[in-house]
């Protein structure tokens, strides 16, 4: 099925959700915390296809399945003989001796549903943001699907930062968020970025994407972001002056991603970027932020290049509380789309 | 214990199984896929050994526990400190730090279970076909044992083939199945093509292999499949003759061996099937097949190589009906195994 | 937490136990056993974090928490995007993506419990002993803590030795004990042979170390031992003279560590000990031990190097019978730390 069709719940993009639909789902993730439901999927089974490497996402969702009676399995390109073709139309003569369009109808059936982690190719633009590759993998299954970051979205870091923001106590309506292009020695996809700037919009908040100008947001996803904010009472904008970005700032995300323009070129942005070390997140960018303003970022991240030590280990920094609560929305996803 | 011990149940070779066994086996499939049973194996534990790569056994047999209610740890020998030294009294002081010997009788111990893959190790072809190295590995372990494809067998793959015929509806008593050779970059081992013909002339089927003359299969194991035959009221033949073998045929394995007559000369074996790369099955070779005549095959699959985008991609197809079925049979299997 | 913090349990150095609470410990492995907990644990989580390789430690774990109704998730450096950083203060611009500083707490978050291997880095004699980097990483969690080997202790392998010993019939109080040095081609840490000695002291056995002079244990390991076997009826002494050390021995364990004088100095140590090959435990070792003396070693084991193939093979052997209590004895452990 396709993560359009209505008939079969996916999780594949949070925007694409009414907002009461998010709202259930940070109750249920609440819920689920405090009264635990240790047989609620029992015998039910999560597929996790792994085309990247993964840390917290492949133990959250190891941990959440556990803890509702199920359980995982996993598999990823290395597992198989020779690795998977993802090329068409090919003539498989090679080191790979299974196609992905074999081998995903399968994994896919052995469970109940199943998730995908497949990060942007970085070939086009376009068909990343597009989402062509994720969306013609997810297509082969025929059980609900999730996304576990494609191209495009991490619709499952982005759920969870909305809880975070909550826990926090960082308002919805009107609630000041800056997302802050960060230095990192690759360039990064955009998934992260684009995720994080439609929640804040669905969530109703004034959003400010703080960035150097080589690395403005493509306008589809401005468009989208801007819509999703005039629908709930937010507003979007991006500057590349850090000092009235942060005025008044009630939480910084930190998000390295790569010049939308140079994107596919990747020797170019590298050696770009070189000249941007200096866009390593410190307590000093806090200078007209809100007394309480809170530091997040999705993790992985790297100390002394995106965030410095001092700042990451000062209690302004709310990057773990934020990694926290992946196993409690996680949970909640799961329970909503395989508890009958 | 050894596979051949009664007292024991193990899951080693299908052919050994009384018919009954076998279809009560397939009857407990199709009750679990109906009717789930999540306590059926609480607190219960399988051991996986893969010393060869897996995709499906591994995905399948995780999913078969946790549907079950217990659960599964997987060992393979690059999780050793440095791999798994496998040679009979050798000086250790290589890079291999345990000793096969050792590691599987422990491993074994935790679980109730104990499921080895180990492919043929293709020095000796007699060797192989008496299945020594699985079988010496099983002897290790004091608990029931099950081949997920050991040099001669592959019985999780075959009792997966014998309910996808009953589900297709080919006829047991006189259904016509062709086995056909097809390339392959590599030698592939014998255990796949064995496991066929075996399941078919258990089942009473009028067996085809169609391969090229030097593909010929060893005297014994065309003797045991003629046996099986005879007692099932089936029959056995071989046949270079592509057109001759396909009249009538009712279902069609392709399967990628390599020449008995080669099998301890890799390099020769390598060289020879160079010529035989137009063995790659497609929609015209069903020229005088039934027309509902279905194609077959365990996977993975090299497409463009052993059989073409066109005819997997067909109606023709039911290659991917067969890989879905190997979890339920193998909970069939694990239920019957374990549970007291 | 730290592990010294009481208020939640940690399994971290068992002489740090008081001797009752390692009976209560063993009792419970051995009711567990016949008496299957399969709920015990329902929807309970362990994490394992193994920053070095594994196989009985990593099977065993899984088994126990399946056997009592959770389970695990495990993580390991090469499983995050280019590995984990584990320096402090760096400035993290090369391969490493994470900083272990970041990733162990939102591991440890997603588990009830949080179990780390890290074997010793063999920089510094006295920050090894001082098990610094463990007490660190372990510091990071906020769920309790279980050692599953450091640079100084392996409390899970002396319980389960412990077990052992009740079930051969090995006398605890003034039981004669024998801790061989053997050959291995590398240096080995001393995590081994100090829980071995340590257990060995607690239980109130008369412990002997028989080691090459150059391979006498450190001050502070013999004092230690020295206290404990005070406080419990035993003694403690070392020496080199195998003869004597083995007359009257009721159980040997072999174990290969290094000098502490040349802990490092690895290539001087890696020399010295080629001198040493002859240290192979074999069957003529226990001429003047007690008839029924048997033979321990934590596996894995270097056959023809560590130990004879026909002292391994002979009745004398009770290794496998150790490393299978592994297994009943970390239920125990996880029973106690995570039962309401």
């Amino acid at each position: 099925m396709t993560p359009t069709t209505a008939a079969i719940p996916c999780f594949y993009d949070l925007a694409a959700l009414p907002i009461e639909q998010v709202e259930e789902l940070l109750a249920l993730a609440t819920r689920l915390r405090t009264h635990p439901e240790p047989r609620a999927l029992e015998g039910k089974v999560l597929s996790l296809l792994f085309m990247n490497p993964s840390l917290r996402t492949l133990a959250s969702f190891q941990s959440a399945m556990i803890r509702l009676g199920g359980g995982c399995f996993m598999i990823s390109p290395d597992m198989s003989i020779h690795g998977l073709e993802t090329r068409s139309g090919i003539v498989m003569d090679g080191r790979a001796a299974e196609h992905i369009r074999d081998a995903v109808p399968v994994i896919a059936s052995y469970g109940d549903a199943l998730a995908i982690r497949l990060f942007a190719e970085r070939i086009s633009l376009q068909a990343d943001l597009a989402d062509t590759a994720w969306l013609e993998l997810a297509a082969l299954a025929d059980v609900p699907t999730i996304n576990m970051e494609s191209a495009a979205y991490h619709p499952c870091q982005s759920l969870a930062d909305w809880k975070t923001l909550d826990e926090l106590g960082v308002p919805g309506q009107r609630g000041k968020l800056v997302v802050s292009w960060a230095y990192h020695p690759r360039p990064m996809p955009l998934s992260g970025v684009i995720s994080t700037v439609q929640m804040a919009a669905m969530r109703g908040m004034d959003v400010t994407v703080l960035r150097p100008d080589a690395y403005a947001l493509p306008d589809a996803v401005v468009a989208r972001a801007r819509a999703l904010a005039a629908g709930s009472g937010g507003s979007y904008r991006e500057t590349a002056d850090r000092r009235e970005a942060m005025q008044g700032a009630q939480v910084v995300f930190a998000k390295e991603w790569c010049s939308p323009a140079l994107y596919e070129n990747r020797l170019a942005e590298t050696r770009r970027r070189e000249e941007l070390t200096d866009w390593c997140v410190d307590e000093p960018w806090f200078e007209g932020a809100a007394p309480d303003c809170r530091f997040l970022h999705a993790m992985p991240i790297r100390r002394g290049v995106t965030a410095t030590d001092r700042l990451l280990d000062s209690p302004r920094s709310a990057v773990l509380h934020g990694a926290r609560n992946r196993l409690w929305t996680q949970m909640a996803v799961l329970h909503r789309m395989m508890r009958k």
